[in-house]
């Protein structure tokens, strides 16, 4: 691996046992893209949100000394898990998923871990961080970094973009318009998201009958890029602070 | 869909709710592709597994009525876990996706289901099928086929290949070397699998040195084709009699 | 208890079997309120959380046809946990507990649930959330309100109070002065809570060395008192609202 | 709190971190109230339990070196789950609940604690010593005194009460009415516990037809003073005993 | 099945699947002999507790329509685990354990089932309840019985035996002598349970340093065929008070 | 039991605490019986699996320094469960108890452990690897071996047998023709095995119509000595083989 000219990132499951062995591993970032099988709207693909932090990871990958993990195309749903196509996995799954994942590298000697998240349902995050939590208690040198893609993109509600925009939205839509155009449908619909605050009910789904929040109307490739640009610069800063490691 | 012209395997991912909504379910196959990131010898790439199982359902997808969901590229790896890379699930972890993932399937009216996994370790399996179990008892309905490719595969030992051919061997690189030629490394190992018969040990690995079974230096990309076409139409045949769904 | 002319709030656990079977269940509102075990402060009691919530719960209490549930004083907590004198649960002990008397209500014929927990910790939360949402998913009259008066308090900040405020900070220290000032020491500390975002670590607690948010400075019982007012009339309204039930 | 002159119980929740680290552990007592949320005939309140051995608890605190923790008012209940009112645990949350508390403590350097429980069903003891038993495994150093006070308070019977008084019966509604006389109902009903000895079935509930087990005719606050009083002191004996400390 | 002349028990692994199904269920009594493999002092064997029960199954088993069980010869042991050779359960495997079978036999139509354990530690009984319950809850047909031979052999402490007779003691030396003599040691110690009450402790063997209970100096096979011929006499009766069926 | 002269097999439960603890530790090996409560065909009884097992336990035990312990008659049963008298376990309790039993023989001194079962089920063979992985994960002084007795048997298929024989079939009714004759009934049923391959589906029993795979018609008492004999040569064989240990 000494004299690889790499440019693009290092994917896990393209190198070898032999490869990985020589990787140094003090200052490397594991990165893990997880994401969900999930409706978001009629426009959207049920992989929406795997393929945002694929394309995040696969951006920042190459600016660190790093190694991109198998994604998670999967997660825990709850408010949309009442569309069709929504294969949800249970918080138990998706912890113990988490676990052993980051339990693993730190028995392989890394202990950097970032978890990128494109689906950001609140018991799917608290799945993903619990699992960290335990395997960090198991291994006091594991550093994990938990959180969505949304958790950065959403700062720019009430500036360039609605403060109701949510799953499914201009945003989201944006984005996917940016990376995968031809799985964007014509239609730009537009929903409220009317879930009573704080409830835990039988059927969310009903309170969101587009089954998106916010108007699609005006979603472009060029949105979506530039959100996309601010998520991996903001990510990348955050990547150096917390675990200071430099770009490479 | 319905004057969709498909050609290409459909990923459940790519579509959107509605779609998912107006596919007929009564004939459709479900097909969940499994791997592994473990060891595969100092010339394979750790996502072997899984690019197999992913090649081979990228292939029969299009020869029926189906519907291909997310892989997910991780196992339980027991034997080769000690080696460097090798990032093994839980057996509860495997189980209990296994579960959710067709679970879900069910609960959206799809009850035929294929999952076809890279990786053939006894346990790993095993986990897949009692996932499996507890979906099919929960919901009678549904009809679920387990197998790994190597369940087809290994037919050919003794014949074209020989009969202590395995992990890493012979077959598994000639399969990667006709699929993902660039990532085979240029070394053409040689080992045994010496682990002592219907043993549970501490550190299985010791007893395959070089960490595959067989000998690759007559491995080709020929004989990599050769074997994914025989497993392909076998696979094509058992699905239509499993399952009792014709070809498109 | 038909001709009972009550005033305070009516607690489960001072009610007979036979009062019990004799309430009226379709419009009663069942409050379980929840705290920690948790350091606050070298100023607050480590009893800090369920003394809010249970606070609050008394006063909203009267105003709805209510029972309140005994308390649960205790929570899953991570960021304090390494202070002397934090007392944890486990995730999954918070979960069954919200499940198992969430379940019993409802098969009780009590279907509207209302769980305040004055520790917000996100993992916590989580926990009380996930008990919920299986209870729901096994019996789909349930409606639970799960919040943190936090959830609501922290609408003050960057109004009356700091945008920073927060575990043990100004207003939290403002309302124990209101609602327990004995125990508060007169020492009023100012700390700030430097955990680097997003981060799973091991000794969370040292990026808050004072073991507070905030700056306690300027706490004061009136302070307190109109905090608690605005948690309490907010929460009303939410309550009105979400479950559909008036006031009494 | 070195110079505190204290007369009443010490409660955690009321202590600050800083007391909490001040405190000399390795003769401290830590005290864990656990009640239940049950039926107890038509006189007395489901808070029975609890409101036993807290006000137990309340006594001996003040006589040795100890805090009290917050109370657990609920318990796994199974013959008197059928009646209203009842909202049992599972054996596993009671169980983890017990697990978890004295874990923490002896991560905070206690280890001496005895878990005092006013319900007495089998299955909650079990509970609550398995838990014990899992956390002394994992730190040896523990020595945890689990009981119902109705271990001691049965020793009465054949005495001064009747050797069939048991749920609701005389004793408990004695010691009610002496401990919180305003929750006591004026009917004094008299039943029988007729539960086919030694069998596990569906509806026990149906063989305590009153709720109770016992006469309380001739229940009277003098006589639950007296029970009280014996309890008492037996548990000061033991304790001192059992843990080698002695009273302040 | 219906002409046969049987005399001795008939046992479930005797029979084939026909005979099972030809069974007439309503009266029938499924019979469990569960037992443990712990330390039982010098002198008697290892698996003293199974040998017991497995004992008065027989005797009572061609007493009623009934069907004989599989022996579960292993137990949860706590208070003998520190000795060699004890093989203890945990709790968990005992309650599914008898989870399973229970729900089992009901799957088969078989509801009346006695669970009879030579081993009677308060953490194994519970354990059996246990899984009993949670069989019972789902399904509601079952009536099952848990008791330990020693529920009613103890009745005879402080009349024959002595009240301090207990683990590996007089009575339990004088039943082996009477079953299995010649696995019966030629010594005859003595030994005293001092175990603090109540308390769970790391090791309880400490407290008791024979290893047993009670004086076995005058233990002989004579007493112990009067205490088997009490035992399965008071246990008949109740089996036909219980079960509501009459012997053969 | 230096001096003593042995010549049947040592069987756990026959042996004293003292006894045990003078067995030299390390060259024993510790042999635990698995079988299953399950259908066998008209002809056969229910604990079919456990009689083969525990047979060829009896003869190879008293050719090692060794011990036996007590037999579990039970298993995992999938394929046979719909048939009456199936009695199955689940897999976490058959995987529970093979952890239990194998780690407390590791407290125990006790290194070397051989799982025997006479029930070859897949996902039962799984689940007591999966608790023997477990156990030796935690104690890496464990050697375990675990196989069926059919994994030798079934060697003998297109030689002495057919392909097709399996469960019920000319081998296992030979067996128990030599072992237990009385139990076998006078009908020799002949039946296919047609299950569809790798599928999981909720009723498998329909697919063996006759319950049985094989044709019995000429199994016999001789047949069943001589698969016997292999069985115990070649088990022998590997007995020494991997644990390194000589015959006495």
């Amino acid at each position: 691996m000494s004299v690889r000219s790499r440019r693009g990132p290092r994917f896990a499951d393209e190198i070898t046992s032999k490869d990985f062995a020589e990787l140094k591993k003090d200052k490397l970032l594991a990165i893990l893209p997880v994401g969900s099988l999930e409706e978001h709207g009629e426009h959207l693909p049920l992989g929406t949100d795997a393929m945002q932090a694929e394309e995040v990871v696969r951006r920042i990958a190459s600016r660190f000394e790093s190694i991109v993990l198998p994604p998670l195309r999967y997660g825990e749903c709850r408010t949309a898990r009442g569309f069709p196509g929504t294969v949800s996995l249970s918080f138990e799954t998706v912890q113990s998923f988490s676990f052993d994942v980051i339990s693993e590298l730190a028995r392989n000697g890394v202990f950097n871990v970032l978890v990128l998240t494109g689906h950001a349902g609140s018991g799917h995050m608290a799945a993903l961080r619990l699992g960290a939590q335990r395997a960090v208690e198991q291994n006091q040198k594991l550093k994990v970094m938990v959180l969505s893609d949304y958790d950065i993109a959403y700062d720019l509600r009430g500036k360039e973009f609605s403060e109701n925009d949510g799953h499914g939205g201009d945003i989201e839509t944006s984005r996917i318009l940016n990376i995968r155009p031809k799985l964007v449908k014509r239609s730009r619909p537009k929903g409220s998201w009317d879930i009573p605050e704080f409830m835990v009910l039988p059927h969310p789904e009903k309170y969101i009958p587009a089954g998106i929040a916010g108007d699609t109307s005006k979603a472009s490739p060029e949105k979506g890029k530039r959100i996309d640009d601010y998520v991996v610069d903001r990510l990348c800063k955050l990547i150096s602070k917390n675990f200071g490691i430099r770009r490479v």
